[in-house]
Order: structure tokens, then C-alpha cells, then sequence
């Protein structure tokens, strides 16, 4: 097996939070929005080239995931999504949503406006998460 | 449990290609990109909220619709998402994404631009399509 190397795109847009069983945890540096990433250490870009095995423990790295957010951040909606039409390694967005956020009821994805985190803005999210990262290794 | 009626938003832009076990599948009224929802027939918004055997359902049927997309369109990427800022009733959006398409590499969220199917092209979509839906009965 290749050794995993983390598209270099995502790694100049996130901050690595940790790992789950198969994917490593993101925080894409835009603090507009809670807007996390997982991208599963694999070859294949599409979810459905996966095997069963590895579909399954995404899918419960998505529900992690998205239970954090709606439990650590005000949200309305959790937008999900698995695009790579610019960065072709496989990744899933998972972002909490408000209704009075920067570019609601739009997607994120395309917009440009953006804010990056303070150091100790990421901190705090790196704590909060913290949590989860223990129960992925469960 | 509450009779399930689909999002007359949903009713307004697509049309209605049959069931699988969980979902409704519905092609998004727009040519430009082969554009597949499934809606799943419950009464919570988010996936993370669904019973893990209605997940399981659901995300097989996202495996379904996905390989039929690969197998019957011309495509590059898949764009899966479930969004719903604007439409609250939990849906996925499965659409095949080719490189010259309309509005590669945006996402088609948001996009106002659409060309609506002729009657014959939604016939042969839903002739294509009639072989999944035997499947999702299984």
C-alpha cells in the first residue's frame, strides 16, 4: 500500500485536528463557518469505490462528525458533501450552518469570502475535539 | 407515523423516477447534469438523526444511485451532498460531473442556469433508471 500524503491543497487550507479510524480530521481555516473535513486514508476518490468495510467506518466518521457539530456549535443545518471537483482526493465536508451565517442559504463551496482562525481559536476547536478523536479509536 | 408528502419545492423542479426501499428517486429537471435525489420517506432532516438501519438503507441506495450514474453517463466526479438550507425535507443530491459541463469546477448548487428535459429524454432517463428501482426492491 502507497503511504498516504494529504492532497497538498487541503493541507495549505485546514488545520489538522487528528485522526478517526480510517480518516484524518480537518478544520478548514475559515472561522465564518464550523466547516470540517475528513478525508479517508484511501486510493479511490469516489465513497462508493470503497469496500463495505471502509463505507461503513465513513459513514460512522461522518455521524461522529456531525453530531460534534451540532453539539459544540450553534447550527441550523449541517451541510454534507463529497465534491472533488478541484481536489480530486477523496474528502467529505461536513459544515454547521446558521441562518443569519456568511452566505446562507448558499453552499459554501465556490465562495470566496473567507476569515482565518486566530491561535487561539483553533485551540479551542482543537480541545472541543478532542473528545471525538478518542471515541474514533474506540 | 405521519403520511410522507414530498417538499412541493422538490415536486416543482423534478420529476418523480420511483421508489427504492427507503427513498423516493426523483431526476432534478435539468439536463445540463444527469442530477438524481434521493428522499428518503422520514420525518427527520438530518442523516445523523435517522435510526442506524434507515442510514444503512440510505446509503446503500447512494451506492445504487452512484454506480448508476457511472454506468449510464458520461462522467468525471461525482457530487454528492444533502444540504437543505433552502429545502428542509432530508434529501441527497447524487449528480455526475463531467470536466466540460456547465459549470465545472462550482458546484451546481446555486447555479441558475437549466435547460428542462424533452419527454423523450426524461422517457429514456426513466427506462435506465427502471432497472435500479427492481433492484432497490429487492
Amino acid at each position: 500500500m502507497v503511504k498516504f500524503v494529504l492532497d497538498p491543497r487541503l493541507e495549505a487550507d485546514c488545520i489538522r485536528l487528528g485522526e478517526l479510524e480510517l480518516s484524518l480530521v480537518l478544520l478548514m481555516n475559515n472561522s465564518l463557518v464550523p466547516w470540517f473535513i475528513l478525508v479517508p486514508k484511501v486510493e479511490e476518490n469516489e465513497i462508493c469505490l470503497l469496500t463495505a468495510e471502509q463505507q461503513n467506518t465513513l459513514y460512522k466518521e461522518i455521524n461522529i462528525l456531525s453530531e460534534f457539530v451540532c453539539d459544540s456549535f450553534e447550527t441550523d443545518k449541517l451541510n454534507i458533501g463529497t465534491i472533488g471537483n478541484i481536489v480530486n482526493q477523496l474528502h467529505v465536508h461536513v459544515v454547521g450552518r446558521r441562518k443569519d451565517d456568511y452566505c446562507w442559504p448558499g453552499v459554501v463551496w465556490g465562495e470566496k469570502e473567507k476569515r482565518p482562525y486566530s491561535a487561539s481559536e483553533i485551540e479551542n476547536i482543537r480541545i472541543l475535539a478532542s473528545s471525538i478523536m478518542a471515541n474514533g479509536k474506540k
